[in-house]
């Protein structure tokens, strides 16, 4: 068993700040900035330098928690009065975050518990903490799970980024990985760049490389030659949404690689903890497809690679129908055989 | 019946001079150079400022016809010491391209068939000129036979560039676009950006626009949702090589587009010249798939998108078997059914 010292962590509490690391800058430059203030955490929510559910979910608890304790304020009528605000602002941060007001919320229930301004204080840095706490536990068993389903030498493809900085830690879809690599468990990763925003190469590769994982970049558009060519034994993904047959939305691009699962007869998994499914949809039909803005297609770093006026097509999501898929991985355990079934009795 | 007149052409004889597009500078910048000199055509060529097997091969003969007729000299053998000399220095621009050789062995057949100094001079310039009104004929022919093929209202996915720029005119892949242009038969065309090089961004989008054809971006992790989301009812790409039995090899990307036609039960079809098959290779795994440099992965206009020390790997090619190909659609006719058995008969 290795101790792996160097899995990135994306968010920490350091008690008069939260220590992040600026997914922005990544990745070129390794930087980790000091938020002191609620501003700040709204500006790193914002401006993207903290992304994935978790992570966002994380920070905007953190942020909370730092003003809170700040709250020069004698009564409790006066502390839910600045509390209310602060909610509001960081609600306003990336409204489409539902992890965020997931986070906010379990913060508003403590509030409610709570007796004092000083306990009031307390039980909000001990949630926020808490929420952390659990995220990391939730992605150490699914990377647990997961890796119970691979093969020491098992060469494994992954799109986009569900790994330790997008979560508390370990990540989702990357946290076997991790977990191998501490058990000295032989894997090689191939890591598809992830077109238009290109997370797989910035991110993924990044912060695998940070803990000694093997992971070689491709570009989306070789994922079928790399699966003949390195003979590439499962795929793994994360997901985004998954509806009340397994139907699963995550990156653009996921369908694709199922179906080049499904035709070269190698396992397709999804690894998402169970906060991720949304069993009020019975199906993916019902998930709506964000279109992002035309210059993520048409330009790259800043550089136009596409002529003017072009039209763009730019799906930010697919929808991966539960045929394609061989196992949803949770923190539960792994999702086999009829995926909508077993979902059914999951959440009975 | 509409007369298109804006369908790029990318290299023109103008007797003292070669009109070439720098296809360097697209899409940002249309411009036209012109080649004076035979050192002018050859850094053409090294600076990849004229690209596609077709229109290498046809301003290399040009630029060879326009050194010729600056020939000083009387004699037949002090012609030929010179000629030979400006073939050599013409096939080192880019020793990889078949094309440019077959066009350089066609003007030296040309000059062994000649006279005198000034017959020859004719010849050559009359044979350069033939090389490219033969190569349009030939890519007419392929867009008709293709246009054959397709339905008014069809919406058509390609790959890469086979089209009007790296050929003589209106390309392979792209020429049926065109014809259903000046036919007034709509179609339209879902454009893959073509990782890691850009080709379909860059020129495909580009080409396309000038002549007024309907032509959407995407990129390539996007096709299956495309297909889906659009209805896309048809994939058609060019091809670099292929072998007796029908395999394909194409520019990396073609074989995952391959695999989700027939996936998705939609034709897939290859347009190729006669002179892209190599009946001398049985198969496609005979095919050497050339790897490229890492930096064509981790950086984008000069912009780095990857940690330092990544590994990647970049396979230009991939090989699309034969039995994914529905068509594959020559000057000659289209291909069907059983690839192999047609194209013995074909070469017989």
């Amino acid at each position: 068993m290795t101790t792996v010292r160097n899995i990135p962590i994306s968010v920490e509490w350091k008690d008069t700040y939260i220590k992040l690391l600026d997914q922005q800058k990544l990745p070129n430059e390794t930087v980790y900035v000091q938020l002191k203030t609620i501003e700040d955490v709204w500006d790193a929510i914002v401006t993207l330098k903290v992304r994935g559910a978790p992570a966002i979910g994380i920070a905007a608890a953190y942020g909370l928690a730092l003003s809170t304790k700040q709250y020069n304020v004698e009564s409790m009528d006066e502390f839910k009065d600045l509390f209310i605000k602060d909610i509001a602002y960081l609600a306003s941060s990336r409204p489409t975050a539902v992890n965020l007001f997931w986070a906010l919320e379990r913060l508003t229930n403590v509030l409610h518990d709570s007796k004092s301004v000083n306990e009031a204080k307390t039980n909000i840095v001990h949630e926020a903490i808490q929420i952390q706490v659990e995220d990391e536990a939730v992605c150490h068993q699914i990377g647990d799970n997961a890796l119970s389903l691979l093969q020491k030498g098992d060469k494994v493809m992954t799109i986009c980024n569900a790994g330790s900085i997008a979560t508390a830690r370990y990540g989702t879809a990357l946290a076997p990985f991790y977990l191998a690599k501490e058990k000295d468990f032989p894997l090689s990763v191939f890591a598809c760049e992830t077109r238009p925003v290109l997370q797989g190469a910035r991110l993924t590769t990044w912060e695998l490389q940070q803990a000694g994982v093997d992971v070689t970049l491709i570009t989306d558009n070789m994922a079928a030659h790399t699966i003949i060519a390195k003979q590439v034994s499962a795929i793994i993904v994360g997901a985004d949404r998954i509806t009340a047959n397994g139907d699963t939305a995550n990156k653009i691009g996921t369908l694709g690689l199922a179906i080049l699962a499904k035709h070269f007869n190698i396992p397709f998994y999804v690894a998402a903890p169970l906060s991720t499914f949304d069993i009020s949809l019975k199906t993916g039909a019902e998930i709506p497809i964000e279109e992002r803005s035309e210059t993520e297609v048409t330009t790259i770093a800043g550089v136009k690679v596409a002529p003017d006026g072009v039209s763009v097509f730019n799906p930010a999501f697919d929808v991966t129908p539960n045929e394609y898929i061989t196992a949803i991985i949770t923190e539960k355990g792994v999702i086999l055989g009829d995926l909508k079934e077993e979902i059914v009795k999951l959440f009975q």
